[in-house]
């Protein structure tokens, strides 16, 4: 990517998108969103980026688990033992895992299998309870996966609206993650299209002519946790945010993805 | 503070405020940005906050270093080695943590004595000149360490803002870090007043009625990296950033500001 193809902007407003239903197994959810930008009296422009939380995309894939229905392993009766966690739980979270990171009481860190480090494997209880009538079929209590690809979910969804508006927008799908040095939850993106996930600002210069040191920003993850302001994850529901004003060139190398954010294990201090 | 005392906005707006100077030693930093905002025709409302760049308090606090007058000790020789870093530099980074956190060539990531888990201890040699004529009295090349307190700093541009506004406002002072799982710098906030830096959302429900689970989000982290989307750190200079839409109560808990969001070493467990 040219070091010049994103401008920071001077300006920028996100708008969460109003009305959006209770995303079920199946919907497709590009058409929910372009209801929801429609409500909204909004046309979709160059250069905007939507903003999707992964549990409507994990809904819309339907990732439920019944955790009645799931067998814990030994190593998962242990890890469950050693976190105070429900084993069954902790099983799911091992069958999403490439490693376990870290133990301890109320905290189980793994590598998920898509790279990242996140507790939990990403797996939610919360808000993870299928529609009514799916609900009905098993007893519960109920997980949400992650998306199976959310790279390519993202893929698909930053061509569905695109195509729809005639317009080439961006796509990043967010999630919640901990960190290890600080307390709180920050959004960050698990799937990025249309939109670099990474923003190589090698070859700019500071304000003196000096070659900038922190030279690549994280983009998605910032505009995942700008959007995660506006998103809320409580009662309102509003699981997908519109954001307008970034300056980034469509030709801007996008490609990575948000897999591109993933610190490749060799290279992770803190493994 | 009260789980309902911030709301999500369905509405954001961040606006970089135009044609700030280059902040120099005994500025009035309160001052430039009223000015600031001035010129973009904008007067602060209740619940707006300003993200500042740390490097303009830095400035401001005069914390430029002539690197030609440190004089590094043994260790810092010795790690400046083993990072290929200039050992003037590991000595200021020295000075400024209390613990090394991890040794690698080309990284040194250090517990800042603020608290925050940082690279080289978040002293950048970007933008780290000194106006002319200070230049002038030194060697150079020049440094420049973080806020000696930023959190102070925070408050104290809180209440001079605010002031002058006769407005309930709040204050974030970001810098860029980086990650250990993830690639790419990221806005995080090292001081702020005014706002909580963390939001507490326990007793919150989700959409079906369940305790939300991941309950405590650090609302001044992503706001420090929304601001990061709009302020740049290159040519352009913007480093103060006009966040409007939150929806926090000024009664909040914004007592802890970001030193709140610092995770204790004893529940690190990646120290």
């Amino acid at each position: 990517m040219g070091a010049d193809a994103i401008r920071c902007a001077p300006r920028l407003e996100l708008l969460a998108l109003p009305g959006l239903p209770l995303v079920r197994p199946g919907d497709d959810l590009a058409s929910l969103i372009a209801a929801g930008l429609g409500r909204a009296e909004l046309a979709l422009r160059d250069g905007d980026v939507v903003v999707v939380a992964s549990k409507l995309v994990s809904r819309a894939e339907g990732r439920f688990v019944d955790l009645s229905t799931v067998e814990p392993s030994p190593r998962a009766r242990e890890l469950a033992e050693q976190t105070g966690k429900d084993a069954a739980h902790v099983e799911l979270v091992l069958r999403e895992s490439a490693a376990v990171s870290r133990v301890a009481p109320g905290v189980l860190i793994v590598r998920h299998r898509l790279g990242f480090v996140v507790a939990n494997a990403g797996i939610d209880l919360s808000n993870a309870a299928p529609p009514a009538d799916l609900a009905a079929r098993g007893r519960g209590p109920w997980a949400l996966l992650l998306p199976s690809d959310p790279d390519r979910a993202a893929q698909a969804l930053c061509a569905g609206l695109g195509r729809v508006a005639g317009a080439a927008i961006g796509v990043v799908i967010s999630d919640s993650f901990g960190r290890p040095f600080r307390l709180g939850t920050v959004g960050a993106a698990v799937g990025a299209a249309g939109v670099p996930a990474l923003w190589d600002q090698r070859g700019r210069e500071d304000l003196f002519g000096r070659p900038l040191e922190h030279t690549i920003t994280a983009l998605a993850d910032q505009i995942a946790a700008a959007a995660d302001l506006v998103a809320g994850q409580a009662a309102e529901g509003r699981g997908a945010v519109l954001v307008r004003g970034l300056h980034f060139s469509a030709q801007a190398d996008a490609e990575g993805g948000a897999a591109s954010i993933v610190r490749p294990s060799d290279e992770d201090l803190y493994a």
